[in-house]
Parts: C-alpha cells; sequence; structure tokens
C-alpha cells in the first residue's frame, strides 16, 4: 500500500472553528475545466461618477446628499435587511414553525473618495483610517447590539453591486449563526486545552511556516489548515486581542501594512483584481461586554471564489451544498504558488 | 407600534433540519439591482456530439469508450474526487491538525442518450428509469458505503460543466457534514415528539396549502417554511419511506410524475432553462442498514441559485457566509409566484 501523501490521496481534514470537515481532494486540479468562465473584472471604472450613489456629492436612494468626504464614508443602507423597530413575530410557534425576532441596523462605509482605488493600492496611512473607523463602528454599535459584523463583498463575482471601495456593517441583536458557531468552538477549546483556539494556532502556524502567506510583528496571514475555498485565507494577531478596538495604534498600523501586502499578492497571483468577501469576527458585544470573552481572538476571514485563474472560479454547488465541503488543491500547494509572488500591486510596479 | 408582517419585517425562521436559523428581510426585494447579471443558458446544444464525453459511443478522458446506449447509462468519473484504496494520514493528530481518511467512489450516471434534452422535457417512462437507476446505485454502493450523495448540478451557472442531461452519485466511508446535520436533527425530533420529523412536517404543510408548489398522491412539494434560496423546494413522500430502494413501483411513477410538473413550472417561472443543485437525503447505509432508523424520512432539496430573473442570481457571498443566511422574500411570496405558473413546459406548449 502507498503511503499517504496529501497531494495524492484525498482526505478529511477538521475545522476546529467552525466544528466540521473539509474533503480535500488535491489531484482533482488535473481534471480539464469545460464550464462556466466568469467576465474578468471591468478596468474602466471612472474615479469619479456623479450617478454613484457612493461618491462624494451624489445624490442617494432615498434624497440624501453625500458629503464632499476625503477619507472615510459612513451611512446608514438606503435598503436594510436589518431594521431597528421590526415588531416580534410572537411567541408559541409549533416546533417546525419556529421564528423570532430580528433587530439592527445596516451601514455603509466607503473607504476612499476615487471609485478607482482598491484597498491594496491605498496609502496605509488611508487603510489605517478605515481601521480606525471600523473600530469606533464596532464600539458604537456594540453598545446596543449583540453581534456587528463587518464585511466587504469585493467584485462582481461576489454579488458587489457597486466597483467603489466600501463594507458594510450589519449590526443584530442575535447571534448569527457563523458567530454562534466560532463562540462555542472557542469557548470548549479554551476549557479543554487551557489556551485560546486561535492564539495556539497562530503561534504554531509562524512556527512551522508551512501555512504563512505575510507575517509581520503583530500579525499572520495563514492558508488556514482546513481552509473550504482554494484560496481562502486567515488574518491573525499574534497577542491575544478580542475584538477590534482591543488594538493598538502600532498594532493598527501593522494591520495597515500587511493588508496590503496580503491583497496585493492576491492581485498579483491572477494579474487581476481580485473578488472575495472578508468580513472580521471579535468577541460578541452588547450585554457580552461585560461577561469574561477570554476564549475569543479576534481574526479576518478572507474567502476568495477563484479557483484556476481570474476567470474560473470553484463552485460550491452539488456534492459541496448538499454533502461535504470539497476543495481540489491542498493549503500547502496553494502556499507553493503564493510564496513566489510579488507583494508589490502590479499596478504599482515601475 | 405595527403588528408583525413577514412580507415588510424581517425576522428569523428556523431550520430543523440544519438546527440554524434564516434571516428572513422580505422588504429587501425593493432594492434596485445594478451587479452582475447572468448569461443566459446557451439554447444550441447538439443533440448528439461525438466530441462530448457524456454521449453514447464517444471516447472518454482516459480511453473507455460509451456504449451506445439508449436510456440511462452509469460509469465511473474519470477524475473521482473520492477513491476506494486512499491510505489513512495516520492518527495522533494535535487538535489544531486533525485530518482522517476519506475512502470512497464517484460515479456519473446520463438520464438519455440525448445532450439536448432535459428532466421536464423527458417522457414519464424515461424519468422512471432514472429514478429506478437512482434505486439500484443506492443499493449497491449502500451496501458498503455509509453515504451514497446523488446530486445533479444543473447549469453552467450551478458549475455543471456538460449540458448533457446527468447527475452524479458520490459515495463515501464517512458522514458528510450535511449528512451528519440531518441524521442528529432527525433522530432529535423523533426522540422528542414522537415522530418522524419530515413525516409530521409533510403533514400540516399539505394541511396548511401555504407553501405546497405541487402535490399527488404520493408525494409532495414545499417552499420550505425555513428555505434560504429563494426558489429552494423540497420534495417529499406522504408515507413514512427512509430510503429510495423502499419505493414502490407506484411511488417512482408517481415520483416520476411530480418531478416532470415541478421542473416544468421552474423553467416556466423566468421562461428559461432553470438552473439548480438538487441531491437526495436517505438514511445513512453500510453498517446503519441493520439499525434503526426510523427517525429517518427520504427527501429531496432542491436548491436554484436565481433571484429576480433567469439572468439575476441571489449571492450568497458577504453577510451570508460570515454570519448567517438572509433571503429577500418569503417562502410564502414565492408560492404566490409559483402557483400561477403553468405545468406544461414552455417547450412543450402548443
Ligand atoms: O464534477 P463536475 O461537475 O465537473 O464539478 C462540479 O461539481 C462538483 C461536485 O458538486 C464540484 O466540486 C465542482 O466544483 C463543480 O464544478
Ligand atoms: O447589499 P448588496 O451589496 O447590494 O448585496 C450583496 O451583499 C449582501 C450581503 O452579503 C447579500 O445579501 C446580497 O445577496 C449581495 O448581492
Amino acid at each position: 500500500k502507498p503511503t499517504f501523501d496529501p497531494k495524492e490521496h484525498q482526505h478529511l481534514r477538521y475545522n476546529p472553528l467552525r466544528d466540521s470537515w473539509v474533503l480535500v481532494s488535491a489531484h482533482r486540479m488535473k481534471r480539464p475545466w469545460k464550464g462556466q468562465v466568469e467576465k474578468p473584472p471591468e478596468d474602466n471604472t471612472p474615479r469619479h461618477d456623479p450617478n454613484n450613489p457612493l461618491c462624494p456629492g451624489s445624490v442617494r436612494a432615498h434624497g440624501e446628499v453625500n458629503p464632499e468626504y476625503d477619507s472615510t464614508f459612513m451611512f446608514d443602507n438606503d435598503f436594510p435587511a436589518l431594521q431597528p423597530d421590526a415588531p416580534d413575530p410572537g411567541s408559541d410557534h409549533h416546533p417546525l414553525f419556529q421564528s423570532k425576532a430580528a433587530r439592527g441596523v445596516c451601514k455603509v462605509m466607503c473607504f476612499h473618495p476615487w471609485s478607482d482605488i482598491t484597498l491594496p493600492l491605498m496609502q496605509p496611512a488611508e487603510i489605517r483610517k478605515v481601521i480606525d473607523k471600523w473600530a469606533e463602528v464596532i464600539v458604537e454599535l456594540g453598545a446596543e447590539y449583540t453581534w456587528v459584523q463587518i464585511f466587504e463583498n469585493k467584485g462582481a463575482m461576489m454579488g458587489c453591486s457597486n466597483p467603489h471601495p466600501h463594507c458594510q456593517v450589519w449590526a443584530s441583536n442575535f447571534l448569527p449563526n457563523e458567530a454562534a458557531l466560532a463562540e462555542r468552538c472557542q469557548r470548549d477549546f479554551l476549557q479543554k486545552h487551557g489556551e485560546p483556539l486561535l492564539v495556539q494556532y497562530a503561534r504554531m502556524e509562524a512556527q512551522a511556516q508551512e501555512r504563512v502567506v505575510v507575517e509581520n510583528e503583530h500579525w499572520l496571514v495563514v492558508v488556514p489548515y482546513w481552509a473550504t475555498w482554494p484560496f481562502q485565507t486567515l488574518l491573525l494577531p499574534r497577542r491575544h486581542v478580542p475584538r477590534l478596538p482591543d488594538l493598538t495604534a502600532q498594532e493598527r498600523d501593522s494591520l495597515a501594512s500587511i493588508m496590503k501586502r496580503l491583497l496585493a499578492k492576491n492581485d498579483n497571483l491572477f494579474e487581476d483584481s481580485f473578488p472575495y468577501s472578508m468580513g472580521w469576527h471579535g468577541a460578541p458585544t452588547g450585554s457580552h461586554l461585560q461577561e469574561d470573552m477570554s476564549h475569543w481572538q479576534l481574526h479576518a476571514h478572507y474567502y476568495p471564489p477563484l479557483l484556476r485563474s481570474a476567470t474560473i472560479r470553484k463552485f460550491m454547488v452539488g456534492y459541496e451544498m448538499l454533502a461535504n465541503e470539497q476543495r481540489d488543491l491542498t493549503p500547502e500547494q496553494v502556499l507553493e504558488q503564493m510564496r513566489i509572488i510579488n507583494e508589490t500591486h502590479l499596478n504599482q510596479m515601475t
């Protein structure tokens, strides 16, 4: 019998943050691709478009006028999925027809006044302003809400309907499914192993150097051992930090720098603007601000849809939706590709 | 304070088959869509293409020649994600770096010798042959494997790389995540409530008639109360049937008929071939064939990606990936649309 080789032999890997398994079938990359090819991202976004509701000075859906902002700009989503005053559906439901109240707010945050720029092309000082704004909104909405989800959908492939660089913030009076899972897994791990899950994980990955994409004094980006999406990455502080607002000034500058390096590498990989959904997971807020949340470690997930090129995506369909997530190359193979990629953005090389 | 209206007020609904919640924000359909528009499905598939590896008589990737089949045809996937003989990665792993062996087989099953036909355009007797073949492969692979996942990816939007009507069968020596979840939820429900979850659910939906898309003597198709995808449906037998091979001849004919009606309605909805991933969930097999599995009820999930039209999809990104699944219209609103749709396929109307 041959000895086990992760590049040749499918196996399952455990995701300790979601208490689930991913099927790794690396040999599947050998299969030819004859399926759908995506449109490459468009390159002709104007720097300023008065009809784009995210631009400085634009009129938005319900008539509000944006200020002539020159750095970040945050406003209430004009079509919010969560509103602060939705009435309660009532209790006393049959076990098969249960519903409950959902309250919250949705905000949009522009990163920059220009529509034709993305995070990896911004100055570190400009990215730092984005980070400060993120910390601010967690403090502001976290005072009332249990969970404040900051997320960025980048690229048309990721359902982003506006090329202007921006993210969204959805705060809710409930713990969303993914947050509840991360909460349970991290709590159980600390109890069982005496150290926060992601603090231990960051230390071990920094030592092993098998899955580290970029790192600096305060931060580490890895393709996690249990990554589901081919180029999925996990951004982790080295120090134990439960929430974004807890970051020091130095750690924020250092975060701006590592984000820029990671995202430049991503764009350089397929020589095109790299689509993804990303988001921050920090300790729950609201009433949890008063509780011991030492099992939580702040982290950001990057979920990019691509598999083979800027126009060939990984489809999470069929088997993945109905049975089990499956990936076509190992995280360690991804690292072999990522390691040699330049950290200077292709649009800024001279 | 206004009284609760599910069409106007976001709320959470509980999915008892996955023990999770979906955020229903129906008022969000009011937002205009300026994002990605998909290519409509191509209409020019030739009936027979000697270069298509799924056609009768074609030569496949590793040189095998397909027979001149005239109904269904099943063969081993030429690029299988699961192979029967993968070595074990070994045990004794750190809790953060756990892996385990995955063994199995992957098969492809053609529904029909023609490439330019789909299930809703096939004769009921032809669909019946597909159902019989499904039952056969569950018996065959289920003798050895714990889980036999039958699934169909339809349409380029769902990662389907070949227009020839076909499905896949992936059998594994482990319970995939989704199967494990369905197993736990159904087991707990029977224990707590004394009746199988989906048997009770089918009865209640048949009575309420609020979410029933099509039904006949033996089967029921509903947009489940907890549906995540806008046009998601759940196909359920009325009788308690743990696995596909347990279906009687009458129930199989009746299944062929209801599948044809459902899929014709789906195609008619946006007047174009309707993409989806679908799959069967029946009681686990292998060693479980000897156990009491009376908590299980056979069912099929249909997960279509569309939201507004044949070219505008629902993106499950950002908030959905990082926090919580979210839908933009209620299942009951979908029913208002589905109810008036013709059951005769648009290509067969005269
Ligand atoms: O095997 P196919 O049809 O080429 O591939 C398709 O279905 C598989 C199983 O759902 C997925 O893993 C692939 O991402 C998808 O493209
Ligand atoms: O609000 P947007 O950017 O228009 O919408 C996008 O992000 C939302 C949150 O992830 C998703 O629910 C939508 O499906 C997606 O198109």
